[in-house]
């Protein structure tokens, strides 16, 4: 059967349970507009999958922004994850808020030209670099929201890879940097020798997790960091701040470099997925923005904790936030639809505090060593 | 206000709805159980998430189990993405199929052991490796489900990781190894003069890309591959193999060493976190399940490609697999529910099929150059 | 001018000079056998560099097969760098003496094969597992010396590498195990459809630095720790322990997964390289074997440092071993020639004790902030 | 016995003898100052180890500079290198000579400083980037052969790395960099609340393997690529261009992916510990300047291979360059001392054509699987 044959989702959705002999009345059982759906986000819909949507909070954070408590809406079918994230929630905001760092780096997507060797390619690189002007008039020509604000050449071997940044406001930006940077390989084309080979040369790096990105930093880079009295330590976490340091360090530091694993924390991705999911984000951006660095200190006997986001690739218009529940799930945290970039920027500013929040919380677990028992009884239907 | 003191799902979220002055109606649109859901899935539970469900296929598949053709849901707010992967699994199927080699690694967890010193920690790997059977016992008295497969340890300066690797059957497995690794470590405690730090000691590696992961597996390891006919290659996907091939060469690999990005892929997170979420599996497993490779050869002027996935955790059974619509998504490829473990297999075999299928159509539009129009037609919510 | 004409080393250098005006007379100045040395470890040979070659200790090791001390030779033109390794045994020394543990892993070698898809790959790899006691009888036929440990297979796409692990005694081994997978190979060629592509497939891994290395260790992995009494720290080491964990865990863990490095230690390099030039091994392994992880911790007030080596590649026989200058070095050491794997193992020992020996002084030096005034006097010629 | 105690290094050596019954008269016999080098180069000096020096070329270069023919000095114990890079240089020059590519990015240097929290921190970095010209003046005030380019700092938690990139013309510079930065970070802990913890944060990064270095690159940014025509791949490597880029794919770039390596080349340590040796470089080095990737194209039959070397650090005064043997070794070159930057800078592209020749070669014989059997005839002493 040929899926595009349908012109509804409500007659695909039939074709598939008569072809299949199976019934999908859940799957058929939402409240966005289809119409807009299927077209915009989602070809071949046959109707949606749901997601248990849980809220932690209040949070309390403090940047160069705003200061104010926010909830925190999380999608996600794992027993445990919510209430592990309102328990560092609920440390943080006892221990005075979170104090977060943003700064926006932008989106970034990299075609790969080939030219025919090492003095051609110098000279490519060369007109590149003196035709920056120009470029920017070519990539800014295709949309009124995005701005570029560098780009920066590899050249190996027969390859030049250019690395265009681009402010994006409100939106995520990969489609309009991608727009941008094919009607830039165009004129490239146009102006020297060099022939393009793909409009993305995985120096983007767009999805994937790379050490490139880690060091100079995609979407946002957010840091966060907290001082949890060790009273706080002892009463909220159930644990101490010496037991919390040394799983810090023989986890985090030893554990993640004895694996080669990139980045050092304990569960970003559990918390990036969750808020991702609830707030419209592209869930597959998890694979590079989940890299990134824990630390824990002990400071006269209180406990200090950071995170290191480097690379958090968010908005708040586009891609799937203009789905209903979504949408509703941005309005939970007041920055539902663009506002100059406003909205992305506290929104990865939110996520960066989430992250903090789930990072307090499984670490104090560990310590406790109570992670097991407490996954046995909710994932059993108990209460916490 | 604290959530938990809500006994139902609707109440709390009028609560968040009073508080926030807001209105989330469309996330009180749900259908599955929520007393079940709350208690096993998500706590503070205020609703769900609607995630476009679409559909792909059909994908012929050869595995040593089977050989037939099945259909792929894909929950995605990403515009192109089931276009693309239906357009892969197009081409893969009049090609013959693709052919999926899988082997169960299974489910790993590693504790992080603490000792006094170098001398005292040989001992203690000594003590391990001479009681596997000890416990072999111990572990697989916690569940009926569970098997213990091997420890692998690593000892370095005063830390001794033991990486347990369980075959927990159609379960993804993460919960059932934690408690089935803390029994085992308190018999540890009491055998040893080892203290446990930490039940997870990221050697694990869960959630986190990780070159151990990539290089010793983990859940299970997936290849595929297919030979393309350069007719195909020109009539279905609009290219031709020489450009499919540099594309191949010019990003996915000097692109990927070049941005120190593990693995080398085009989009792997896309298609996973697609199948995951309309699944049921943890979207957050994105992050360490999208690392690997593909490859892209001629082969007398035919286009042979291959995927790569060491690491793709995934079970049928537990976490999000119960929820009415991830159910129904499972059961359009008959894999819904328990089945010693064929069904999981089964499942990571298909992902495997739908991975190559979305890399074998992004690449050539790439090659093709057509990713950005692609995108903006969809994006605005043409159809293709 | 074709060097390889002339019949002699002095011939040779004396055309070089009259050719390019230069006067070599230095170079000329060499005291091993010219003969043997032209024809087995250099070719085109014009003479030989010198390079200073300093002692330290005495170094008090204990291990599993002897506890003794032992003066260490190093060839290096860095000023401060033999005083700081000095600094260090005299340290351990007093301190009661380090510890080592030492695995003997293995030579690698890992050539690639090509089959033409993955079902014909995966009978390929059966086959490859199901004969591993013919590839023994047919490797090991090529040198009395060479034991096959096992055969480790990696397969992606069409591409099959065998990772041959062997136990080459005394001798580093990598010629060896390269004559053995040679045979290997062509008989593999013949009793199945896989191609040889190249018997060295980059999985070996040979003078790259490699997490396959780091992970599954290659040659020896060498551990070693030393507890420090706090009295010594700050006698000798003119430091104090909290300052010194301190630089540890600032520059080691946080400093080294910042910028992406593999491992994490402070100058393993330095050590190696001395050790490796003065004892004739090959000193491109440096760029493996430097790969290592250093941890210090305070306990009760003193110092607790451990250095972790996984890729320690050397030997006592063949190479530049057999060189008289390097012959009287190992000499020192009273490991000169073959022991039945004897030699080689201390040898790789007492470098295991040689790092730790470097990591504390230069680590206590930081502390200190006196890196800067030791290589400002020693760089310009005062005593320590 | 302690070595500092002995006033010549012959009165040292004749102690080790006497005490430890070993005849060291080898070690004994050198030609350069013994005084200068035990003072500058090597404390508790004893004496010099003897390194085989072989000679290769003429190899033609064609860079910005210079097109000219060079002979290259390679110290090696390992046989078959020189022959393999001779056989290198002769294709290359057959063919018409190797381009090269370098950029000075100059010697990097990063201090740790420690803050209080994030707020403070950020203060401090915005300190930093707005006090670049007083850094300069301080900076620059230790040495007159020394410029500061830049600084980049990275904040993660509460550390502050500030990575200081400095041109310091034809030393190396490691050592300048160190002084200037000590003089920096006085400045700094003078201006601002931070304290330094360790004058190297790991973020150099020296002499450890680092995708930091690969990224930014680090002393020299070298790139070379030659076209050999088909003829000469059969003639003189007594191979075909498609074996080589065969073995280029599936070892280069699949088996360094697979194996989690840094880079992806076949054996460039093996050439920079040679060319290093050879002209007093710090072998040590080797371990970041090895990382590097190569590539092999078909262009219409004929052979296309490029090296890429992003962290080439090298000098052509200071450190080992004033010995006797190594100061000849250059002139072999031309390139002996100082000469405004141009010495060194010409040294980095010479040896970026070693490393391709050694690439060349060493593929070829892969491909012509003869690797074996060169080891086989060299290593037991006949001639090629």
């Amino acid at each position: 059967m040929d899926f595009r044959a349908y012109v509804s989702v409500d007659k695909r959705r039939k074709a598939v349970e008569d072809n299949l002999k199976v019934n999908l009345s859940n799957i058929g059982n939402y409240s966005f507009d289809s119409k807009l759906a299927s077209s915009r986000n989602c070809e071949n819909m046959i109707g949606a999958v749901q997601i248990p949507l849980g809220i932690a909070g209040p949070l309390k954070i403090k940047s160069d922004f705003s200061e104010d408590e926010v909830f925190l809406p999380l999608a996600t079918t794992e027993g445990a994850l919510v209430a592990s994230v309102n328990r560092g929630c609920k440390v943080i905001t006892l221990s005075g808020g979170v104090t977060v760092n943003s700064q926006r780096i932008g989106i970034t997507r990299a075609p790969v030209f080939v030219v025919n060797n090492q003095k051609e390619g110098k000279k490519f690189v060369e007109w590149v670099n003196s035709s920056f002007k120009l470029l920017k008039q070519v990539t800014e020509s295709t949309s009124s929201h995005l701005t570029l604000l560098d780009i920066k050449s590899t050249f190996m071997g027969r390859n030049v890879y250019l690395r265009f940044r681009f402010d994006s406001q409100d939106a995520m930006g990969m489609n309009m940097a991608t727009i941008a940077c094919t009607k830039a390989a165009s004129f490239i084309e146009k102006e020297t020798k060099a022939r393009l080979v793909a409009i993305s040369g995985n120096m983007c790096v767009d999805k994937k997790p790379s050490l490139l990105n880690f060091i100079e930093g995609r979407g946002y880079s957010v840091s966060a960091d907290i001082l949890i009295p060790r009273k706080i330590v002892e009463s909220t976490l159930k644990s101490k701040t010496e037991s919390i340091v040394e799983v810090a360090q023989r986890k985090l530091m030893y554990g993640s470099l004895l694996s080669g694993s990139v980045g050092a924390n304990a569960h970003y991705a559990n918390i990036l997925s969750a808020m991702f999911i609830a707030t419209g984000q592209d869930a597959a951006h998890v694979a590079e923005c989940s890299v990134g660095i824990t630390t824990a200190e002990e400071i006269k006997g209180d406990l200090y904790v950071s995170i290191y986001l480097p690379d958090l690739v968010v908005g708040t218009v586009g891609g799937g936030t203009s789905l209903e529940t979504q949408k509703e799930a941005l309005s939970i945290m007041g920055i539902s639809g663009g506002n100059n970039g406003k909205n992305a920027r506290k929104l990865a500013e939110i996520i960066g505090g989430a992250v903090l929040a789930g990072e307090i919380s499984l670490l104090a677990s560990l310590a406790d060593n109570s992670l097991a028992s407490a996954h046995r009884k909710l994932g059993r239907g108990e209460k916490i």
